[in-house]
């Protein structure tokens, strides 16, 4: 472990091929036999499960109940809602037989001819349709309203170029679906779940984000309005990490859901949808890591300390052990996940690099001296920086220390971020900043047109028309025509 | 609502209707537009996480970590281990195409001829091949040993006759894949987690089990042995609840997994997998539930206590909040989940007729007399009896009648599995009784023959050959050839 931490490649020199070897190394995830599917680690998966956890009780906390609903949809159902279908749903995983039987001509197995089905199944891309045509049976009145539902679930969409966590064929993810009486609550929730995002980015992930509405070509298949989070990872890149949807009364009209509302006239449904996947995985690597390893959020860290002993017999190891013991039970009755690794096979040295990788965010060390002076060595995993600790009431130091290194990364994120964000005023000017990387602020006409312009050229798409900060109308740094607005460019995952 | 419950279709005169009816009027399931899978409702959603919960702290604590491994599983994996497909995997949904394209002749999609996979791809009926194919790499030495690895997990096997959460083409699971560096170490992790299942069954489920080791006949496809747990339903039938299975070195062969041991030779890895699945939740709907509708054991239930007030103006209605608001917290400080439904736009006979209905275990009623008394009435739902309590430290008297209540369950349904258990002899006594329903603990000869020709003319099974109780030895009812203990016989879900 040690060595292979030597051969992790220097963020300068290859950021995405960094990113790559470290997804493997620090034990996350690693491709699988099968194209464009990853193997999800159980120490990745640890971490995905503190995601999980803290967006479920966020979720609840506003209402919202879990359910799940059928990994296939039935064709037809994906043309029901005539741009939803245009925009997506293309490529996507069709099952088309429900046998195999042995082979006739030699060993193993043959799909079954004869088991054929009538109407193929797609492996869900998203919920939408099959959600919607469920709906119908549970919506009558006005009293069955607001139906806020979630479920946390498997979907495959099937991508050329694929990415651990970034872009797989199939990914892990939650989908929100909720369904309003009225268009100003729908409005209002899709708003709260593009907020409940960004508290989460922001106070877990400690990754700062820019709430935005995405332009019309960037919008969700078949929705009115679609809100972003985007966040800026460290090559400058932008990583779209959850949106939300207003869909209108697009699905309800399309799968012919109606209440009878407090007038007793029937109205089509309102609706709204909002995910966010194992995508948060890839952005969490990407903003905080450096080139020892993983850094991790105190807030998401499976393990947020680790004790490494370090005695050259065993009666040195029995001294420090019951010097540790209590403090493992003190951390741990302030609720941090501690981990002592006594483990007798492997050198500190080695440990530590371990650690270093995988991104704990403090280490403690303790000798036998470290028991005789009272003390305690304290690495912390941000900055890499050691100190020496008092062994009386290092919880408190530690629990301090945590929430520090919490706020650090956050800052670190967030000054990095400012540091990337201009202000362009002309096409040429433009061309110029966006190779340099970040986030520009360019006025833009509001055009498609300019839009797909300034994309081909440049790549640069546009991130979210930010809804908070700087409204001042302008002129389109490509057309001079009016801008309401200036909005984010970059280039992105 | 309540007109609703009155349709519920009683046990006596039809169990299997009155068991699909109550899975839909108690809102925990329905079936789907798509053939053979259900919509998990929130409500069964809300008890099926639970489940989960218990579950996976269960499996914590014994070491076991989570992780994750793709969905769909290339054709040739199934085949490499010979009895595994020989016993499986034949009705399975087949993914052939990646791709749809706009129908050139009209509206809608087509499946795109061009986009046809190489190799066909197999929606999951189980893991073990995909996660055999990747321990491969994960495993070098016996310090890589124990590998403890569970996935939360859906999973496919197209099934003909389906019945919500008891047999669905599309079911929720846990599958524990674990590697050991020796037999015995396998055979205890094998039997370690046949009893975290039965521990969860009586201690949560409140569903009494028989622990035992099925047939050859009836064992996992590609087990050298497979553990058991059998409940018995009202209507005396047997449900297998979940499953252990002893793999030995079939899976390590199969996929060439070796590791080098302490004296540096070459071993293969023995393996064991285990899981239960959203059929618990049929158990769970039919051990304990009536003529009125579900009955849940309070461990499960997601409420377990609801407050309904009694009153005829607002004037009451402030008066009973004032008092129960606090008894709700005091309700919640000790870890009940308790709802208070104060609706305006039901009666309170209605509600009653829900809660009873969903299976609620204790219904507190309030009215403006008892507030002047000091008293409440309350209802356990297991027995329906009602009594009066008194207000001040109710909610110690609701703590300890939640246990109650578990501990009666528990009871109710243990004595009606032993009074449908009984001991035959002779074939033709087997042939009466076992069309009474229940557990026939019988003598057989240890052959498949023997067990075919029983199933055939009987429709029963061999569920399991018991681990604990009578070892005595005996002569087979059918053949009069040596036995080594009676095994149980019985119909089975």
């Amino acid at each position: 472990m040690a060595t292979e931490l030597k051969n992790l490649t220097k963020r300068s020199d290859n950021y995405s091929q960094w990113y790559n070897e470290l997804v493997v190394k620090a034990d996350l995830a690693e491709p699988s036999a099968v194209r464009g599917c990853m193997v999800i680690k159980p120490y990745g998966y640890a971490i995905w499960e503190k995601m999980q956890h803290t967006l479920d009780t966020m979720f609840k906390s506003t209402g919202v109940q879990n359910a799940y609903f059928p990994l296939l949809i039935p064709k037809s159902f994906l043309c029901r809602e005539a741009e939803h279908v245009e925009g997506f749903a293309k490529e996507c995983a069709v099952v088309t037989h429900y046998r195999l039987k042995n082979d006739p001509d030699g060993k193993g197995v043959i799909v079954d001819p004869e088991a054929k089905l009538e109407e193929e199944l797609i492996v869900r891309p998203t919920s939408e349709t099959i959600i919607w045509g469920t709906y119908k049976n549970w919506i009558q009145s006005y009293r069955d309203l607001p139906l806020l539902i979630n479920q946390w679930a498997n979907v495959m969409r099937w991508e050329m170029r694929t990415r651990m966590f970034l872009r797989t064929s199939e990914f892990l993810w939650q989908e929100g679906h909720c369904a309003h009486a009225t268009a100003e609550e729908n409005e209002a929730r899709t708003v709260l779940m593009i907020n409940t995002y960004a508290d989460f980015a922001e106070k877990y992930m400690a990754m700062p984000v820019i709430k935005g509405v995405k332009t019309a070509n960037e919008r969700f298949a078949g929705a009115l309005n679609t809100y972003t989070i985007e966040a800026m990872m460290q090559d400058g890149k932008a990583l779209q990490a959850g949106t939300s949807h207003n869909l209108g009364q697009n699905f309800a009209k399309a799968f012919d859901v109606t209440f009878v509302n407090k007038d007793n006239q029937p109205e089509y449904v309102w609706a709204n949808s909002w995910g966010v996947s194992t995508r948060l995985m890839g952005a969490l690597i990407m903003i905080h890591s450096d080139d020892n390893g993983l850094v991790l959020p105190p807030h998401l860290a499976p393990i947020q300390v680790v004790i490494v002993p370090i005695y050259k017999n065993d009666e040195q190891r029995d001294l420090i052990s019951k010097t540790v013991l209590p403090i493992v039970d003190r951390l741990r009755s302030l609720g941090i996940s501690v981990k002592f690794d006594d483990a007798d096979n492997r050198r500190p040295g080695f440990k530590f690099a371990e650690y270093e990788l995988k991104g704990i965010p403090v280490r403690l060390a303790i000798g036998p001296r470290d028991i005789e002076n009272g003390t305690v060595e304290i690495m912390r995993r941000d900055t890499l920086e050691k100190s020496i600790g008092k062994l009386e009431g290092i919880e408190n130091t530690v629990a301090a220390l945590l929430e520090e290194i919490q706020t650090n990364i956050y800052q670190k994120a967030l000054k990095q971020r400012q540091d990337m964000m201009r202000t362009v005023d002309t096409y040429e000017e433009f061309k110029k900043e966006i190779e340099k990387g970040g986030f520009i602020l360019a006025h833009w006409d509001g055009t498609t047109e300019t839009e797909e312009k300034v994309k081909n050229e440049t790549k640069a798409t546009i991130r979210c028309i930010p809804l908070d900060g700087d409204k001042t109308p302008g002129k389109c740094m490509v057309t001079g025509k009016p801008s309401a607005q200036r909005v984010i460019f970059a280039r992105n995952y």
